[in-house]
């Protein structure tokens, strides 16, 4: 288990909007930057939270491979749908903005969607198919992201974990929110088992050569993630087929870089990442209270329904992490030690100290 | 192998109209439906092609339980989006109509939505999000079916298999056409394996109890399925997540039955089935050309990737199914020999005789 230190929401996020201000972010997105990168934290989801505001994020900055201050530039435009370019910016900058203008649209036409090119890593897709909720929406986000996962019948990595997210208002439960890989696990999930030096369960990934492994270095030299099913006999292709999906709606869609051509964050060049973004007015189809009070009933047969032997519970997609988020705000936002580490050397480095004092510490 | 008997493909269609014509469905409404069975035939789909012809539609319709001439009557709509509600009326009749009429508004307005309650059991969910294709548009199609797969740790079969489909179209290269359960299998699989007394791989289904059992008479005795992803530890909680979406956009967003309320076609209940169409026109966003070299591209990127030991083919989601059909064009449609003698049987009872001669005979 890896150590954490806990800190104060609202201090983090000043934190990461100082820290991007410093790169010439304007102040303005670095808020709503912030917001983003903490948010994931908040949630639990911290391989997309603050421990990439250096690697993700400002290392580019740095080296002037990603635009602190691009304009986004309307491509093309129809009352309903709407083509971005990202000019190279923040992710999350360039994200937030177009799920910004869908969720206008929509509000006047019902039914909008917004395609992104020329973007970078964004982080968390559920923040962005979230900011649907409040407008009694339902909004999706999807993007492509950088190569690791291999087709069925392939040994090569020219797919990126490529997520999926809709998130859905309910009434008196919370709202659904599904976002996920479409690969079984992402790389991160692969690097954590090899520093731990454990064997990784059949089906993750495969090793060069192409054979299922058990090995997480195997897959690190070379090898590849496996879609959602994994192998052939549990119907991998089908996410591979998701996989794919995402591809096409975020890459082919707008124009920008497709499978083994997304940019890595971690590298310097153009990473051309592409988006997708949709929102529906619910009540352009129905009565929103009849739908919150449909979403309510069925949330709770699936909570209420016969549980396997040895679980009490049956989740619902984003429960868990409303319920981490829940604890973040009482008891502080957890950072992994190690991101505080490279926070702290980098700050001091940039002349921008992450001198943030813990609210405690804890195992995670 | 199941033996089949080939058909001609015209003379089949022929057959399942005057069938559809004797139980009072008008008879362009019997065109229709007749090529959206017969068309699940030529692409492999028996399970869902003119073996369902009595079984999920004949029967309902001598009973009187399905109406063969429901009107189908719009409840809300405005320019980018419609609620129908299907009278419960035959599904792929209604399915139809639905998709129809989101293309006709999709042309319109460059993204269109339609949402459908009160239907029936539609078919295969692929054939309405193809209609989108020939328009130079993706297609989306999605429904809610009877239950019968559990949610991440539940034992109990309140989901449906919940098929999602998408259609793109691309240029040179066949159009990439997903259509999957968000189950694993489907039910049909494991009775396949039930007849043939073999053992089902691991992760496919749950007995009662809720354990993993290899024994698909385990699984067919008030089991349940699993979900895409299977056991927990390869994230069966995304497929889940899928099934449940794909419930809620066709279920809960139209007003229609959801999980374990959604009725079997093989019962005489009102199924009050639910589905979702979407439409987009590609030249909303981009260039129709520019988009179909993309697809083009990235379809021959993931067929020319590296192999893994003992495969020489990456496919992509439609391809089979695409060989399928040319093959069905040449050799006769095949349909599955039980199928064939239930339809003797049937057709000689309401007097329709299933007179038709087969092309040649073969074992599947």
């Amino acid at each position: 288990m890896a150590e954490s230190v806990l800190y104060d929401a609202a201090a983090l996020r000043r934190y990461a909007e100082r820290f991007l201000i410093h790169f010439e972010v304007p102040a303005d997105d670095a808020r709503v930057m912030g917001d983003i990168l903490v948010t994931a934290d908040e949630r639990g989801i911290d391989s997309h939270g603050v421990t990439r505001l250096y690697t993700y994020y400002g290392r580019r900055l740095e080296r002037k491979t990603t635009d602190p201050a691009s304009p986004t530039r309307v491509v093309k435009e129809t009352p309903t749908t709407l083509l971005l370019d990202g000019g190279n910016g923040l992710g999350p900058v360039v994200a937030h903005r177009a799920m910004t203008r869908c969720l206008e649209k929509a509000k006047e036409m019902g039914l909008a969607l917004v395609s992104v090119r020329n973007s970078n890593h964004f982080g968390i897709a559920g923040y962005y198919a979230m900011m649907a909720l409040p407008h009694g929406m339902i909004g999706v986000s999807l993007t492509n992201s950088q190569p690791f996962v291999a087709p069925t019948y392939s040994r090569a990595g020219i797919l990126g974990t490529n997520p999926i997210a809709v998130a859905v208002p309910a009434g008196n439960e919370r709202p659904f929110v599904l976002d996920m890989a479409t690969s079984i696990v992402s790389l991160g999930k692969i690097q954590v088992h090899s520093k731990a030096k454990e064997a990784i369960p059949l089906g993750w990934g495969i090793a060069k050569s192409g054979e299922q492994t058990e090995s997480p270095d195997a897959v690190l030299d070379k090898g590849a993630l496996q879609p959602l099913g994994g192998p052939d006999y549990l119907r991998g292709y089908k996410g591979y087929g998701l996989a794919l999906l995402v591809d096409i709606l975020s890459g082919v869609l707008s124009g920008a870089a497709t499978g083994p051509h997304v940019g890595r964050p971690t590298d310097d060049g153009i990473a051309n990442v592409g988006h997708f973004f949709l929102a529906l007015r619910v009540d352009a189809i129905r009565d929103l209270g009849l739908f919150q009070d449909g979403m309510d009933g069925l949330i709770r047969e699936m909570k209420d329904a016969a549980k396997v032997p040895g679980q009490d519970r049956v989740y619902i997609h984003g429960e868990k992490e409303f319920e981490r988020a829940k604890r973040s705000a009482a008891e502080g936002v957890p950072v992994l030690k190690a991101a505080v580490e490279q926070l702290t050397a980098v700050g001091a480095d940039i002349g921008v100290p992450f001198d943030l004092d813990p609210v405690a510490r804890r195992a995670k």
